[in-house]
């Protein structure tokens, strides 16, 4: 089924949200935990999260126009530091709960657990296996839709050992981490590959 | 395991590429076809492709510092077109190769087919399922590391129409889409919930 430029305007809104958060493909999604210049911690799902360097190590969120109440980009913008905490099957239904708008922290609510790390003001999950410490380093504002692109500078990060290869590659399947499709379905993964770095002289092999 | 921000700048290169390579989940995989002034098409495997918007329909991509030959972006800033393609257990080995240094198009070096659709001068891969045509709308330096966040207008988009829901939620797992982990990990998914729209009042049920 196709749609060009004039089917997709005039598509329902609600089937149009649906259709367009899906076709990104499969997507990061964690937790991003913050707090606020008067103490409350915030948790919030992202899947709008992007790698963007190794050396330095920076990672990019992508916000929603701020328009109304959005705790955590706040959050980030006045303390400066924030958490990212990937997401395990087995508190998924609270990770989805914290999109709720909820005016306390949604560790209380969402029954998620508060862990203070590497003298990080923001706030880890307690529950994840993977969890990254970043300083905002710059914020861009997309013009096109109002949207804002922050990056992050990975100061701290934790992983369990036992999911780090000899050569730095994390197994995120063994470590449990989900990964979203659209708004709202959340999946496992089966590996199915790692090839060598590709070459023009010879086919890809397995790892 | 945990790195602090010493130990990171501390690692050895390739471990960290690795690592800060993985330690972003799970990510969007895709093919992107672009064609140069010359008509020379090009097939690049991308990872770092993000949901920027619903309405209008957005899509960003990030490359990395223009300081070597990178035909994909040049050939995005020139003709203004390109096109995405889901990737397929199918063609798994094809589309990792393309990431070699070819000199050719690298449809006709990893045998994938080029497919014109709905007057787009960048080429579709025709044995994906999924493919979106799009329209560079906004080109944003990054300046902390000099990457290139790329934004595109999403003009059309093909998707089998089995595996498009009635609320336009597209079934990636239906549709066989992989996603991929690190630098050279693919994965198949298997579905674990669909969360209703959180509210405060009541945990998310399945949908």
């Amino acid at each position: 089924m196709s749609f060009n430029i004039e089917d997709l305007a005039q598509l329902d809104q609600r089937f149009r949200t649906n259709l367009i958060n899906s076709i990104t493909g499969f997507k990061s999604v964690s937790l991003v935990g913050s707090i606020s210049t008067n103490k409350q911690t915030n948790l919030a799902i992202i899947s709008q999260i992007i790698h963007v360097g190794a050396n330095p190590p920076l990672i990019g969120l992508l916000f929603r126009p701020n328009v109304v109440v959005r705790h955590t980009l706040e959050n980030i913008l006045s303390s400066e530091f924030f958490t990212i905490n990937h997401i395990k099957e087995g508190f998924l239904k609270q990770a989805h709960h914290t999109s709720a708008r909820w005016s306390e922290s949604e560790f209380k609510t969402c029954g998620l657990t508060e862990e203070y790390l590497d003298d990080f003001s923001a706030p880890f999950v307690k529950e994840s296996s993977i969890k990254l410490g970043c300083k905002l380093e710059e914020a861009i504002d997309v013009k096109t839709n109002g949207t804002h692109f922050i990056i992050g500078a990975i100061q701290f990060l934790h992983v369990p050992e036992s999911n780090i290869g000899d050569d730095g590659f994390v197994d995120l399947e063994a470590a449990g981490t989900v990964t979203c499709s659209g708004l709202d379905s959340y999946h496992r993964t089966e590996k199915l590959a790692r090839y060598t770095y590709a070459k023009p002289e010879y086919q890809p092999k397995e790892i």
